[in-house]
């Protein structure tokens, strides 16, 4: 369930120091290193998922559950008012670079002229 | 469970002829009247679910199974493997349209440089 080459598995097993701002058992939260946005926020399953291509069954519920940690996590950031964009990248084209399905959470500027 | 004033419920209750591309009793499947991308999808929740404030319990099992259905129209449209990027806008920053979530498939274009 945790691939050894993957950072997110390494942050998961707790073989990283990371500030997670959430964390439970199926789902961890930390700031993007690299951030697009005023917040700018990587919601991670913990388990391996290396793609939507496995997103079948319980991972499906644990993928869902990522839309209910986003909107506690924009509650937290306070801008759930001004808004968010959720981005799930899957493959080349979208600018994928980890193999690890992770959502971002963008927020804090005006994203309304572009997609 | 439906919204009066709401297009995308209009659609589910058989108000308004559509070119779904999938249909099924939670979810629903339409091209993007406005595209922004030679492959643009909206995958929609049925029941009107206004934001993702709602999204507890068996509305997150439906928000979940979206990610499977957008892996499996991404198979009908040809573009698992050039990719393609999930986007869930969420209030006025996000420059979200209709008030009843829905979630934008776009392919078929080198997304890369931006997010």
């Amino acid at each position: 369930m945790s691939d050894h080459g993957c950072i997110f598995c390494a942050m998961s097993r707790g073989d990283m120091e990371v500030d997670f701002l959430y964390l439970d058992q199926q789902l961890m939260v930390i700031r993007d290193i690299n951030p697009r946005a005023p917040t700018h926020l990587l919601i991670i399953p913990r388990r391996h998922v290396k793609g939507l291509t496995y997103a079948a069954g319980r991972t499906s519920a644990t993928l869902g559950q990522m839309f209910v940690i986003a909107e506690e996590m924009a509650r937290r950031e306070g801008v759930t008012v001004s808004g968010y964009r959720l981005i799930l990248n899957q493959g080349p084209d979208s600018g994928q670079e980890l193999e690890h399905v992770h959502m971002h959470l963008l927020a804090g500027r005006d994203m309304s002229g572009s997609i």
